[in-house]
């Protein structure tokens, strides 16, 4: 089931308005490749509206979930790989503010599903580190360079 | 000239997501009825990515400004009766949270173009009251009850 086009170009809006689109790597050695790749789309809301909008949004998508911070703030995030794919492949034509970030997001998430080896996986790590680098200016610590250093560590890369 | 639907769609999802539907009665001694009328719909975004993202929104509506404040945030402001009849007719169809603010601006707006008397100025001004009760719930100073008794000190209203 799709979404129509007047409620991704809503939800596009909503999204560059107020929502993020992320993905990082996170050190978690019971991982194949010690990192375990972390995406997610979020939409955000004060508590107060939020709850029952986002229930409304969900009714439409048929995806994700809804959960409300401690902080007061209502999340509808859609963090499994279909989910994400679903929300992004249908208002990726109308976002404007986070278009780039969208299509990289929906390149790693394709690649990942073909990671045979170490050496795919750093292609991955390498694609996150070019979607921070998007977002962001500052180094941070598990890009690419440590990912390699941590495999490399581990024998799971050679030479 | 009307913005298409998709476009009204994708600006609809970003006020809900980040801007503004507001008015608001400033005392002011030179106007008629002492009161002002100030209303406006704003987008908000970081000065980084809003100016030219603003640009090609305004190019689309062809309605309202851009303006930088002094903390970085880049608003785009309709604040003229136009303007905001133009952005609010358009979006309104596609507008989730912040509908009922839209159709009683609308109504607002209208009202106040037909003032011919302090009465129906204290009429817009108990529109006004109901306008802020929708989006928050604490008394504020200049509702309709301080602008009768203000336009009754005034001999503007009488008996």
């Amino acid at each position: 089931m799709n979404l129509s086009k007047l409620d991704s170009a809503y939800i596009a809006g909503f999204i560059d308005g107020d929502g993020s689109i992320y993905v990082q790597l996170k050190p978690n050695s019971t991982y194949r490749y010690k990192f375990q790749i972390i995406a997610y789309v979020v939409l955000y809301q004060s508590i107060n509206k939020g709850i029952k909008f986002f229930e409304e949004i969900q009714k439409l998508t048929n995806h994700g979930y809804i959960r409300v911070r401690k902080d007061g703030i209502a999340e509808y995030i859609f963090s499994k790989v279909n989910d994400i794919e679903f929300v992004l492949k249908n208002i990726h034509p109308y976002l404007r503010l986070k278009k780039e970030q969208a299509s990289l997001m929906l390149d790693i998430l394709e690649s990942k599903k073909n990671i045979q080896n170490s050496k795919d996986f750093l292609d991955v790590a390498g694609k996150i580190d070019k979607f921070y680098f998007m977002n962001y200016s500052k180094k941070r610590k598990n890009d690419a360079k440590y990912v390699e250093k941590v495999l490399r560590k581990e024998k799971l890369l050679t030479p």
